[in-house]
Protein backbone atom coordinates (compact mmCIF):
# COMPACT_ATOMS: atom_id res chain seq x y z
CA UNK A 1 0.00 0.00 0.00
CA UNK A 2 1.66 3.06 -0.86
CA UNK A 3 1.52 5.15 1.99
CA UNK A 4 4.56 6.28 3.65
CA UNK A 5 4.99 8.34 7.19
CA UNK A 6 8.18 10.22 8.28
CA UNK A 7 8.12 12.04 12.15
CA UNK A 8 10.80 15.07 12.32
CA UNK A 9 11.83 16.97 15.02
CA UNK A 10 12.98 20.59 14.51
CA UNK A 11 14.40 22.27 16.95
CA UNK A 12 13.49 26.24 16.89
CA UNK A 13 15.21 29.01 18.74
CA UNK A 14 11.80 30.87 19.68
CA UNK A 15 9.78 33.25 17.50
CA UNK A 16 9.61 32.98 14.06
CA UNK A 17 9.47 31.06 10.24
CA UNK A 18 11.73 28.18 9.64
CA UNK A 19 11.38 26.63 6.02
CA UNK A 20 10.43 22.86 5.77
CA UNK A 21 10.42 22.00 2.24
CA UNK A 22 13.73 20.61 1.96
CA UNK A 23 11.99 18.08 4.95
CA UNK A 24 9.20 17.03 2.64
CA UNK A 25 11.30 16.96 -0.59
CA UNK A 26 13.10 14.24 1.19
CA UNK A 27 10.21 12.01 2.56
CA UNK A 28 8.97 11.99 -0.86
CA UNK A 29 11.97 10.79 -2.42
CA UNK A 30 12.30 8.29 0.16
CA UNK A 31 9.12 7.14 -0.28
CA UNK A 32 9.72 6.45 -4.47
CA UNK A 33 6.03 7.69 -4.71
CA UNK A 34 6.05 9.67 -7.78
CA UNK A 35 2.04 10.75 -7.75
CA UNK A 36 -0.12 11.73 -4.99
CA UNK A 37 0.17 14.30 -2.16
CA UNK A 38 2.42 15.25 1.22
CA UNK A 39 0.40 15.86 3.99
CA UNK A 40 2.34 17.89 6.62
CA UNK A 41 0.94 18.09 10.29
CA UNK A 42 2.00 19.59 12.75
CA UNK A 43 2.05 18.24 16.52
CA UNK A 44 1.50 21.52 18.44
CA UNK A 45 -1.02 24.41 19.21
CA UNK A 46 1.28 26.72 20.09
CA UNK A 47 2.94 26.57 16.78
CA UNK A 48 1.61 26.09 13.04
CA UNK A 49 2.07 25.47 9.41
CA UNK A 50 1.85 28.06 6.60
CA UNK A 51 2.95 27.74 3.11
CA UNK A 52 4.39 31.52 2.22
CA UNK A 53 6.88 32.81 -0.44
CA UNK A 54 10.30 32.27 0.53
CA UNK A 55 12.36 34.63 -1.86
CA UNK A 56 12.20 38.02 0.24
CA UNK A 57 12.57 37.58 3.76
CA UNK A 58 10.74 40.76 3.93
CA UNK A 59 7.68 38.77 3.22
CA UNK A 60 8.12 36.51 6.39
CA UNK A 61 9.06 39.54 8.81
CA UNK A 62 6.12 42.02 7.74
CA UNK A 63 3.64 38.89 8.23
CA UNK A 64 5.14 37.93 11.45
CA UNK A 65 5.02 41.58 12.89
CA UNK A 66 0.98 41.83 11.23
CA UNK A 67 -0.20 38.71 13.58
CA UNK A 68 2.29 40.27 16.47
CA UNK A 69 0.19 43.69 16.52
CA UNK A 70 -3.17 41.70 16.17
CA UNK A 71 -2.65 38.99 18.38
CA UNK A 72 -0.36 41.01 20.80
CA UNK A 73 1.13 39.86 24.90
CA UNK A 74 -0.22 40.94 27.80
CA UNK A 75 -3.74 41.34 25.97
CA UNK A 76 -5.51 42.43 29.68
CA UNK A 77 -8.84 39.76 27.94
CA UNK A 78 -6.83 37.08 28.46
CA UNK A 79 -7.41 34.44 31.27
CA UNK A 80 -4.56 31.98 29.80
CA UNK A 81 -1.47 32.60 31.31
CA UNK A 82 -0.64 29.79 33.44
CA UNK A 83 2.33 29.07 31.01
CA UNK A 84 3.54 32.49 30.02
CA UNK A 85 2.48 35.91 28.16
CA UNK A 86 3.29 34.70 25.13
CA UNK A 87 1.21 31.07 25.15
CA UNK A 88 -2.13 32.71 24.51
CA UNK A 89 -1.04 34.78 21.78
CA UNK A 90 0.72 31.74 20.16
CA UNK A 91 -2.66 29.25 20.46
CA UNK A 92 -4.45 31.82 18.63
CA UNK A 93 -1.84 32.28 16.12
CA UNK A 94 -2.38 28.75 15.21
CA UNK A 95 -5.96 28.97 14.71
CA UNK A 96 -5.80 31.35 12.19
CA UNK A 97 -3.12 29.92 10.19
CA UNK A 98 -3.03 25.89 9.83
CA UNK A 99 -2.20 22.76 11.46
CA UNK A 100 -2.26 20.22 8.60
CA UNK A 101 -1.39 21.42 4.93
CA UNK A 102 -1.60 18.94 1.92
CA UNK A 103 0.82 19.72 -1.26
CA UNK A 104 0.59 17.61 -4.41
CA UNK A 105 3.14 16.03 -6.09
CA UNK A 106 3.81 14.76 -9.65
CA UNK A 107 6.71 12.64 -11.65
CA UNK A 108 7.94 12.37 -7.89
CA UNK A 109 8.19 16.47 -7.45
CA UNK A 110 6.04 18.79 -5.36
CA UNK A 111 3.72 20.76 -7.35
CA UNK A 112 5.06 24.01 -5.30
CA UNK A 113 4.85 27.31 -6.53
CA UNK A 114 8.25 29.04 -7.73
CA UNK A 115 8.94 30.88 -4.87
CA UNK A 116 5.85 29.02 -2.55
CA UNK A 117 8.20 27.44 0.63
CA UNK A 118 6.82 25.30 3.54
CA UNK A 119 7.28 26.85 6.71
CA UNK A 120 7.19 25.42 10.41
CA UNK A 121 6.14 28.79 12.59
CA UNK A 122 7.37 28.94 16.02
CA UNK A 123 4.72 31.30 17.75
CA UNK A 124 7.05 30.90 22.03
CA UNK A 125 9.78 32.90 22.99
CA UNK A 126 11.66 30.39 23.88
CA UNK A 127 13.54 27.33 21.60
CA UNK A 128 11.35 24.45 21.39
CA UNK A 129 11.89 20.80 19.59
CA UNK A 130 8.45 20.89 17.01
CA UNK A 131 7.42 17.46 15.92
CA UNK A 132 6.20 17.34 12.10
CA UNK A 133 4.69 13.95 10.80
CA UNK A 134 4.63 13.63 6.66
CA UNK A 135 2.35 11.19 5.03
CA UNK A 136 3.52 10.22 1.52
CA UNK A 137 -0.26 8.54 -0.04
CA UNK A 138 -0.66 7.96 -3.28
CA UNK A 139 1.62 5.64 -5.92
CA UNK A 140 4.36 4.89 -8.60
CA UNK A 141 3.63 2.55 -10.82
CA UNK A 142 2.82 3.75 -14.42
CA UNK A 143 -0.96 3.40 -14.76
CA UNK A 144 -1.71 6.18 -12.36
CA UNK A 145 -0.45 8.70 -14.66
CA UNK B 1 -9.73 -0.03 -1.70
CA UNK B 2 -8.81 1.59 1.15
CA UNK B 3 -10.98 4.17 1.48
CA UNK B 4 -13.97 4.13 4.52
CA UNK B 5 -16.27 7.59 4.37
CA UNK B 6 -18.44 8.40 7.78
CA UNK B 7 -21.00 11.07 8.15
CA UNK B 8 -22.19 12.10 11.62
CA UNK B 9 -24.66 14.75 12.76
CA UNK B 10 -23.54 16.59 15.61
CA UNK B 11 -25.80 18.33 17.87
CA UNK B 12 -24.84 22.10 19.12
CA UNK B 13 -26.20 24.33 21.93
CA UNK B 14 -25.26 27.37 19.85
CA UNK B 15 -21.73 29.68 19.74
CA UNK B 16 -18.56 27.52 21.31
CA UNK B 17 -16.15 24.21 20.54
CA UNK B 18 -17.19 20.94 20.40
CA UNK B 19 -14.49 18.24 20.89
CA UNK B 20 -14.83 15.93 18.09
CA UNK B 21 -11.74 13.84 18.52
CA UNK B 22 -13.81 10.92 19.60
CA UNK B 23 -15.71 10.64 16.66
CA UNK B 24 -12.50 10.79 14.39
CA UNK B 25 -11.27 7.71 16.31
CA UNK B 26 -14.04 6.00 15.98
CA UNK B 27 -13.75 6.37 12.38
CA UNK B 28 -10.53 5.76 12.11
CA UNK B 29 -10.93 2.14 14.60
CA UNK B 30 -14.12 0.81 12.45
CA UNK B 31 -11.98 1.27 9.18
CA UNK B 32 -9.50 -1.36 10.53
CA UNK B 33 -6.65 1.09 8.94
CA UNK B 34 -3.50 1.44 10.39
CA UNK B 35 -1.46 4.00 8.36
CA UNK B 36 -2.35 7.34 6.52
CA UNK B 37 -4.96 10.29 7.06
CA UNK B 38 -7.98 10.93 8.53
CA UNK B 39 -9.70 13.55 6.83
CA UNK B 40 -12.26 15.82 8.55
CA UNK B 41 -14.57 18.24 6.71
CA UNK B 42 -17.16 20.21 7.86
CA UNK B 43 -20.46 20.95 5.26
CA UNK B 44 -21.00 24.41 6.72
CA UNK B 45 -20.27 27.89 6.01
CA UNK B 46 -20.95 29.15 9.42
CA UNK B 47 -18.75 26.36 11.60
CA UNK B 48 -15.61 25.32 11.46
CA UNK B 49 -12.67 22.94 12.64
CA UNK B 50 -9.96 23.79 14.58
CA UNK B 51 -7.19 21.54 16.16
CA UNK B 52 -6.25 23.40 19.78
CA UNK B 53 -5.82 22.58 23.69
CA UNK B 54 -8.24 20.33 25.25
CA UNK B 55 -6.79 20.78 28.54
CA UNK B 56 -7.06 24.40 30.19
CA UNK B 57 -10.70 25.36 29.16
CA UNK B 58 -9.67 28.81 29.50
CA UNK B 59 -7.30 28.47 25.93
CA UNK B 60 -10.68 27.44 24.18
CA UNK B 61 -12.62 30.51 25.66
CA UNK B 62 -9.81 33.18 25.40
CA UNK B 63 -10.12 31.86 21.67
CA UNK B 64 -13.54 32.49 21.30
CA UNK B 65 -13.21 35.94 22.86
CA UNK B 66 -10.74 37.02 20.46
CA UNK B 67 -12.67 36.22 17.29
CA UNK B 68 -16.00 37.77 18.64
CA UNK B 69 -13.66 41.25 19.28
CA UNK B 70 -12.08 41.59 15.91
CA UNK B 71 -15.43 40.34 14.13
CA UNK B 72 -18.14 41.42 16.02
CA UNK B 73 -21.60 41.37 15.52
CA UNK B 74 -23.42 44.12 14.18
CA UNK B 75 -20.52 45.70 12.47
CA UNK B 76 -22.45 48.79 10.15
CA UNK B 77 -20.03 47.15 7.46
CA UNK B 78 -22.30 44.05 7.02
CA UNK B 79 -24.39 43.74 4.43
CA UNK B 80 -25.48 40.23 4.78
CA UNK B 81 -27.90 40.63 7.65
CA UNK B 82 -30.68 39.06 6.12
CA UNK B 83 -30.27 35.61 8.62
CA UNK B 84 -29.33 37.64 11.64
CA UNK B 85 -26.41 39.61 12.50
CA UNK B 86 -24.67 36.74 13.78
CA UNK B 87 -24.80 35.49 10.15
CA UNK B 88 -21.86 37.42 8.80
CA UNK B 89 -19.73 37.33 11.84
CA UNK B 90 -20.02 33.25 11.23
CA UNK B 91 -19.25 33.63 7.91
CA UNK B 92 -15.48 35.28 8.40
CA UNK B 93 -14.79 33.05 11.21
CA UNK B 94 -15.60 30.05 9.02
CA UNK B 95 -12.98 31.81 6.25
CA UNK B 96 -10.09 32.73 9.23
CA UNK B 97 -10.09 28.85 10.75
CA UNK B 98 -10.72 25.64 8.40
CA UNK B 99 -12.96 23.73 6.93
CA UNK B 100 -11.29 20.87 6.31
CA UNK B 101 -8.32 19.15 8.62
CA UNK B 102 -5.97 16.20 7.61
CA UNK B 103 -4.40 14.32 10.46
CA UNK B 104 -2.20 11.37 9.67
CA UNK B 105 -2.39 8.05 11.77
CA UNK B 106 0.28 5.67 12.24
CA UNK B 107 -0.02 1.70 14.16
CA UNK B 108 -4.15 2.46 13.91
CA UNK B 109 -3.57 5.65 15.99
CA UNK B 110 -3.82 9.22 15.33
CA UNK B 111 -0.84 11.10 15.46
CA UNK B 112 -2.18 14.05 17.69
CA UNK B 113 0.11 16.02 20.26
CA UNK B 114 -0.62 15.11 23.63
CA UNK B 115 -2.93 17.56 24.38
CA UNK B 116 -4.46 18.67 20.89
CA UNK B 117 -8.08 17.94 20.28
CA UNK B 118 -10.31 18.28 17.10
CA UNK B 119 -13.25 20.67 17.71
CA UNK B 120 -16.22 21.41 15.72
CA UNK B 121 -16.28 25.09 15.89
CA UNK B 122 -20.55 26.34 16.17
CA UNK B 123 -20.58 29.82 14.82
CA UNK B 124 -24.17 30.68 15.19
CA UNK B 125 -26.43 31.80 18.30
CA UNK B 126 -28.77 29.52 18.26
CA UNK B 127 -28.42 25.78 18.41
CA UNK B 128 -27.74 23.53 14.60
CA UNK B 129 -27.02 19.94 13.76
CA UNK B 130 -23.60 19.70 11.92
CA UNK B 131 -22.34 17.59 9.30
CA UNK B 132 -18.99 16.48 9.68
CA UNK B 133 -17.32 14.15 7.47
CA UNK B 134 -14.28 11.73 8.01
CA UNK B 135 -12.69 9.67 5.42
CA UNK B 136 -10.13 7.63 6.42
CA UNK B 137 -7.73 7.31 3.71
CA UNK B 138 -4.39 4.41 3.74
CA UNK B 139 -3.90 1.16 4.33
CA UNK B 140 -3.59 -1.80 6.55
CA UNK B 141 -1.33 -4.22 5.11
CA UNK B 142 2.02 -4.99 6.36
CA UNK B 143 3.93 -3.28 3.62
CA UNK B 144 2.67 -0.23 4.36
CA UNK B 145 5.27 0.20 7.43
CA UNK C 1 -3.28 3.52 -8.64
CA UNK C 2 -5.99 5.48 -8.08
CA UNK C 3 -4.83 9.25 -7.91
CA UNK C 4 -5.45 11.80 -10.93
CA UNK C 5 -3.88 15.39 -10.96
CA UNK C 6 -5.20 17.63 -13.14
CA UNK C 7 -3.85 21.52 -13.36
CA UNK C 8 -6.28 24.75 -14.11
CA UNK C 9 -4.92 27.76 -15.29
CA UNK C 10 -7.85 30.48 -14.28
CA UNK C 11 -7.67 33.84 -15.26
CA UNK C 12 -8.54 36.78 -12.81
CA UNK C 13 -9.69 40.23 -13.47
CA UNK C 14 -7.93 41.35 -10.03
CA UNK C 15 -9.17 41.30 -6.28
CA UNK C 16 -11.82 39.10 -5.99
CA UNK C 17 -13.33 35.24 -4.87
CA UNK C 18 -13.79 33.30 -7.82
CA UNK C 19 -16.15 30.18 -7.92
CA UNK C 20 -13.95 27.07 -8.79
CA UNK C 21 -16.34 24.27 -7.63
CA UNK C 22 -16.95 23.35 -11.47
CA UNK C 23 -13.64 22.57 -11.89
CA UNK C 24 -13.42 20.08 -8.82
CA UNK C 25 -16.14 18.27 -9.68
CA UNK C 26 -15.20 18.19 -13.20
CA UNK C 27 -11.32 16.52 -12.36
CA UNK C 28 -13.83 14.06 -10.18
CA UNK C 29 -15.98 13.15 -12.63
CA UNK C 30 -13.19 12.22 -15.56
CA UNK C 31 -11.70 10.82 -12.73
CA UNK C 32 -14.26 7.93 -12.81
CA UNK C 33 -13.84 7.58 -8.97
CA UNK C 34 -16.39 7.25 -6.74
CA UNK C 35 -15.16 7.61 -2.79
CA UNK C 36 -12.06 9.34 -1.98
CA UNK C 37 -10.79 13.07 -1.21
CA UNK C 38 -10.12 15.81 -3.45
CA UNK C 39 -7.32 18.02 -2.79
CA UNK C 40 -7.58 21.62 -4.26
CA UNK C 41 -3.86 23.61 -3.67
CA UNK C 42 -3.09 26.80 -4.99
CA UNK C 43 0.39 27.40 -6.21
CA UNK C 44 0.60 30.81 -5.46
CA UNK C 45 1.29 33.55 -2.28
CA UNK C 46 -0.58 35.89 -3.26
CA UNK C 47 -3.58 34.28 -3.91
CA UNK C 48 -5.73 31.63 -1.50
CA UNK C 49 -9.10 29.28 -1.30
CA UNK C 50 -11.50 29.56 0.79
CA UNK C 51 -14.82 27.71 1.04
CA UNK C 52 -17.67 29.96 1.46
CA UNK C 53 -21.52 30.56 0.47
CA UNK C 54 -22.45 30.59 -3.13
CA UNK C 55 -25.66 32.10 -2.49
CA UNK C 56 -26.01 35.41 -1.68
CA UNK C 57 -22.91 37.66 -2.94
CA UNK C 58 -23.28 40.01 -0.20
CA UNK C 59 -21.55 36.96 2.03
CA UNK C 60 -18.27 37.46 -0.43
CA UNK C 61 -18.33 41.12 -0.71
CA UNK C 62 -18.28 41.41 3.12
CA UNK C 63 -15.78 39.03 3.64
CA UNK C 64 -13.56 40.71 1.59
CA UNK C 65 -14.09 43.97 2.88
CA UNK C 66 -13.64 42.48 6.79
CA UNK C 67 -9.85 41.47 4.97
CA UNK C 68 -9.18 44.72 3.32
CA UNK C 69 -10.27 47.09 6.95
CA UNK C 70 -8.28 44.58 8.48
CA UNK C 71 -5.17 44.42 6.37
CA UNK C 72 -4.87 47.29 4.42
CA UNK C 73 -2.88 48.57 1.66
CA UNK C 74 -0.61 51.54 2.44
CA UNK C 75 0.33 49.83 6.33
CA UNK C 76 3.42 52.09 6.75
CA UNK C 77 4.90 49.07 9.00
CA UNK C 78 4.78 47.12 5.83
CA UNK C 79 8.70 46.61 4.62
CA UNK C 80 7.72 44.23 1.77
CA UNK C 81 6.84 47.29 -1.18
CA UNK C 82 8.95 46.04 -3.90
CA UNK C 83 6.32 44.91 -5.88
CA UNK C 84 3.36 47.35 -5.01
CA UNK C 85 0.90 48.07 -2.13
CA UNK C 86 -1.02 45.41 -2.65
CA UNK C 87 1.33 42.97 -2.61
CA UNK C 88 1.90 42.76 1.48
CA UNK C 89 -1.46 42.44 2.31
CA UNK C 90 -1.66 39.44 -0.44
CA UNK C 91 0.71 37.64 1.49
CA UNK C 92 -0.96 38.66 4.56
CA UNK C 93 -4.48 37.06 3.43
CA UNK C 94 -3.29 33.92 2.07
CA UNK C 95 -1.35 33.61 5.39
CA UNK C 96 -4.96 33.59 6.83
CA UNK C 97 -6.88 31.91 4.61
CA UNK C 98 -6.02 28.63 2.91
CA UNK C 99 -3.55 27.14 0.22
CA UNK C 100 -4.61 23.84 0.40
CA UNK C 101 -8.56 22.38 0.79
CA UNK C 102 -9.53 18.87 0.82
CA UNK C 103 -12.87 17.91 -0.05
CA UNK C 104 -14.48 14.30 0.61
CA UNK C 105 -16.85 12.43 -2.15
CA UNK C 106 -18.36 9.53 -2.15
CA UNK C 107 -20.83 7.77 -4.95
CA UNK C 108 -18.96 10.02 -7.10
CA UNK C 109 -19.82 13.63 -5.36
CA UNK C 110 -18.26 16.22 -3.84
CA UNK C 111 -19.86 16.15 -0.09
CA UNK C 112 -20.02 19.84 0.01
CA UNK C 113 -23.15 21.61 1.88
CA UNK C 114 -26.05 22.93 0.13
CA UNK C 115 -24.75 26.64 -0.47
CA UNK C 116 -21.05 25.91 0.65
CA UNK C 117 -19.08 26.90 -2.50
CA UNK C 118 -15.14 26.46 -3.54
CA UNK C 119 -13.81 29.77 -4.35
CA UNK C 120 -10.00 30.73 -5.65
CA UNK C 121 -9.38 34.01 -3.68
CA UNK C 122 -7.56 37.09 -5.97
CA UNK C 123 -5.80 39.40 -4.16
CA UNK C 124 -3.58 41.18 -6.40
CA UNK C 125 -5.34 44.26 -8.10
CA UNK C 126 -4.66 43.67 -11.27
CA UNK C 127 -5.45 40.83 -13.52
CA UNK C 128 -3.49 37.21 -13.19
CA UNK C 129 -3.31 33.61 -14.13
CA UNK C 130 -3.49 31.76 -11.42
CA UNK C 131 -2.29 27.53 -11.07
CA UNK C 132 -4.80 25.22 -9.17
CA UNK C 133 -3.68 21.78 -9.04
CA UNK C 134 -6.45 19.43 -8.04
CA UNK C 135 -5.34 15.92 -7.16
CA UNK C 136 -8.56 13.17 -7.13
CA UNK C 137 -7.51 10.52 -4.72
CA UNK C 138 -9.57 7.27 -3.32
CA UNK C 139 -11.06 4.33 -5.70
CA UNK C 140 -13.87 3.11 -7.73
CA UNK C 141 -14.22 -0.44 -6.75
CA UNK C 142 -17.47 -1.69 -5.24
CA UNK C 143 -14.96 -2.71 -2.00
CA UNK C 144 -14.68 0.79 -0.91
CA UNK C 145 -18.11 1.16 -0.01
Amino acid sequence: MPVRTQTYSIPTSGKGMYEITYLVEAALESSGQTEGVAVVFCRHTSASLVLMENADPTAKSDLESWLDRHIPEGDPNYNHNAEGADDMPAHIKTAITRSSETIPFLAGRLLLGAWQGIFLWEHRNVAHSREIVVTIIGGSDASSF
